[in-house]
């Protein structure tokens, strides 16, 4: 009830401080049968590691998963899969300077406020290194749910936006570059956009598209557990997300009925897709997509004003190796999250009917 | 898990089709000893309403709730309340022409794919007549948590759109015009547009927005139960939502973290609030609020091409009384919706220190 | 969370006070495409009801169930089936003598602790009436799974104990004699005891046993939420109730390894079913059975001492029409409660494997 | 869902398979700000440990518990606290000869029916190992409910059985004999008995009892999540247990009201406690007592016959390092469910007024 678990069938409840002895979580509800694959686990982890590429935070973090059960001969065997990534390259005391004083913009003030106190070591449960767990329980996800194809993509960095419709991209660009765009060009400037950013010390926000493919008709509950709903509160959790769209989106809101409406072809598809593939919360059969907005990163390396525990106005300045811009490592997530939201969706779907 | 169940300590678990006996729904876990102004909740009924004015569908439904439990001598007994609105209007004939076919960005279509068949009668459990029994229990939650103050209004009817902050608007409006926005000019224009809409047999999309004032530091839980990712799992499942923002929400994807930052008063208050009042998923003291978007109403008064269950092309025409836009109606939805929210994570948010 | 919820995928959530307006519930996850006998419930309920035969309570309720939705010629939707029972017969006059005093061993003294008030008419929601709608629940579980049997029967009444085992007993009699036990000539000396018991104004505990036959091999989640872990808390839930023991029970604990070891046949099938028909927490096919223990009705038609609010102690006298003997009515109930758990692991059961 | 979480604010998942690299969990839900004593932890499961005594299983397990996270300064954070528990003396080749076989009693044969294969090394998942991070979830609950103090102990081996209430017993006895019972005298003859049952090859049941004392008024749901339906599940989910009866128990449904009713003294006490604490499912501040029954173990060191995969009749003989008589190690774990569950109800129970 404390926030950690996601899911009702594949549900991961995961654990850990950026500073603590390990993160990592457990996996309850995979299905038992499921050969895996461990390595590309890892290299899910590796698509969402510090230090990857010029353009993320220098942190040297290997990430490496351990899987302690629920894995035998290759195999899933229906228990809980536990694990943990060992936390190697802490840099303690590049935090002790937020000890007694509150960044803006992070978890810092309310963390304290809520549970008295807190494990501030680089951000201890609020840091975005929470995520590796995810991404763990996304690897396995997608490997469970092989038929279906799970796509995302940045769309936008700051101002500079993919103005194509994903149906109109070059999905095989995105892992070629280190912004993971779909749009070789158009890499090249948010490559450049983001190393100028950094150097400025301030950090950007950007958008992230995911598109799923392959999707069976039937997925999503009705009323409170809406497909997109679920999807959306995923997303949401992700560290720094502002706002999720799906199918038309905002622009829809804009939108006559008359041009909204997707007409059917004789097989039940439709003919266009404003319904962003979900209907009445469930799946058309038709791609699901949506577009997840991130705010830029709070920590800033220029010099701010901010207070301490007891209210004093102080000067500081932002240290550490942070990202200036987050989405390129949130693809991965977003995906590993999309995942698992279809993988229980697919799960739950086989008890409706007789 | 078939999910008609929100909440998780205040907890909702709604039934009832559109052309069914009654809908209704269980309240568990509401806290004993409130006083509660039943009328009230028959006040918030009554902004849902059909039939409450001319720019809304003109089905008469009175809407009227019976309690059946858990309020004793004007007071919560701390037990389940249980709650039917009889349905009394349904003219089930005028859906006779969907019995075997399909309407375009409706839900007939999966639901006959999910579960093998349907109560087509005015939509049955996928009809937003169903968001009645979440009006009931969000009136009570609004009553329960009545330090809190939660406003939502209409921010635009498709194009049409205020372009103020909420807090350069004049909320004292919303309820003095039909279409509930906030400023009496731009209602004017909105009731027009939406009357020519009707006009022309369409229907047209709009944003609602919503703003929760007086909200205690520390509400949400870390990680998968952010704050705002259960306010936003909540508005999606509203029908007809295609997205969710809060605090700087999408336009928050294209600033630099020197500008979005919001920087701390002495007081633990923040000169701006691009964080919308929620920082790492707990709420942070400043006002929470939200942007959510609708699409037009599916239903269109005009003739058009479709296929019925056996994949056969028909031309047919929307009939019955439609809303030409749901957005003036769905205001008391998204604040009941806000309301469950917020009361669930108060109740919450008492287990969590020692 | 705050326990008017029962099962997981097929999930019931009660509503309603003894002297309310209504009792029902609230049905979620029922499979779509069931064919549903409503006469088959009503049944139920009436080997449930009060004033059935001489040796029960002697209210007259008639408990017509009404059922509001989820259910669409003939057949379950797969939508919440929503339900109310009317309350009809409440003299509530009766029970104003216990407004401020404390009945000894039921509830009202806990409800007023916890809560800090009570509708204190007919015990609130403390009363076994709120079993009705587990009856409900449990009559349609019974026809989802019309593979299983299920049969409960009064194995004693006080000192008078059937010493057969149920694999000797003939089954058929329950229904056929008012104490609703196996054995003909039993059932006579438990109905004069009943009645004997009746006459000193006084009451007797009972026990229950319930065999499930018909089970398929693999029902039941390890660890946790063993088979009869969940039948445990199921019975365990049931007003009055004491104990539960399945398979060798109690009397196994005095049993040598050697002995209680059930032997495979080549089947899988055993020679002994010590196990009660769950190994390791899932059903291994064998007929799976349990006993449950109720304790004597605490209403006796005796005068008594007991205390007001203020503490000060009172002269009362037990008042109303009350069971002598609870289990020949609670014979429904077990198995009502025995059907959600099995159909609920039914459905779960469907998510294991790949 | 697949039934490796326990508790609904105070929150168990656990992981791992007797002979896998570790097993674990994690513990979500724990209050902040609890000074955590590690050392007691590790306490709790010392009497758990293989190897403690000469009557029980002589592996050498030494259980060492790691604490990754949720804990900072010496106290918890209120975020989730990850840990495992590394299997180190798994003789894996001693259950080689069950890896194509099914051994009587056991889980084998159901695991391989539900999942289509198994872990078979060292029982897997079904092993009692599991019990070990139950252990740790109860010793951290123990020092959450400082207040309530909770005891187990053995009542019975076999047929010798302590005959006293618990009442009349010296509780301090417990931990000063092998047995882990409440007299010295019968934790001789206990000892001598399970010294010879396993000089047979053979093993034994028991029963433990248990008392949990300063319990305040008003913890339980009613309905389904009464306190004694929760405890009663909470002891039926450990492995071997067969039985559950709380208060009067089993012996109460042989008695009349007028013996059984627990008349109230001034101060809201009774002057007897048939009741086991609990009234309409929640505690009325008496002392709540219950007791366990456990069957025999299943693997004996005798020759027996059971069938292979192909269903084939084979002999074969126990091997490996067992316990002749699980009590004296579940004592511990009996109390940790017991706390869980006090724990969990505690926080809950905050939730309920105004």
């Amino acid at each position: 009830m404390a926030g950690n678990s996601f899911g009702r069938i594949y549900k991961l409840t995961s654990f850990g401080e950026s500073h603590g002895r390990a993160i990592g979580g457990v996996i309850d509800g995979c299905p038992a049968g499921i050969t895996l694959d461990v390595e590309a686990i890892q290299t899910e982890l590796d698509r969402r590691r510090p230090g990857q590429s010029a353009i993320v935070t220098q942190r040297k973090e290997p990430d490496s998963v351990e899987v302690y059960s629920g894995i035998f001969e290759g195999k899933t065997t229906g228990t809980p899969i536990g694990f943990a990534i060992h936390n190697t390259d802490q840099k303690s005391k590049d935090y002790s300077h937020i000890k007694d004083s509150y960044r803006p913009s992070h978890a810092d003030y309310v963390y304290d406020q809520k549970y008295g106190f807190r494990d501030y070591r680089g951000g201890g449960r609020s840091s975005a290194r929470e995520t590796a767990s995810r991404v763990v329980a996304g690897a396995i996800a997608k490997q469970a749910l092989s038929s279906m194809k799970i796509t995302a993509f940045v769309s936008a960095v700051g101002e500079l936006s993919l103005e194509k419709r994903y149906q109109d991209l070059d999905l095989s660009q995105i892992e070629k570059n280190i912004v993971r765009t779909a749009d070789a060009e158009m890499a090249q400037q948010m490559e450049d956009y983001i190393k100028q950013i950094r150097k400025e010390g301030d950090t950007i926000g950007g958008v992230i598209t995911c598109v799923i493919q392959n999707v069976p008709v039937g997925l999503g509950e009705p009323v409170f557990d809406k497909l997109h709903a679920e999807l959306g509160k995923a997303m949401l959790s992700i560290n720094a997300v502002k706002g999720f769209e799906y199918g038309s989106g905002f622009a829809g809101s804009r939108m006559k009925g008359s041009q909204h409406n997707d007409a059917f072809n004789s097989d039940g598809s439709t003919k266009t897709n404003y319904s962003g593939g979900v209907q009445g919360g469930i799946s058309n059969g038709m791609d699901v997509y949506f577009n997840v907005a991130f705010k830029p990163v709070a920590t800033i390396i220029q010099p701010y004003e901010t207070i301490d525990k007891e209210g004093n106005t102080i000067t500081t300045q932002g240290k550490g190796r942070h990202d200036p811009c987050v989405v390129p490592r949130a693809v991965p997530i977003v995906e590993a999250m999309a995942a698992m939201v279809m993988l229980d969706f697919t799960l739950l779907n086989r008890t409706i009917k007789k």
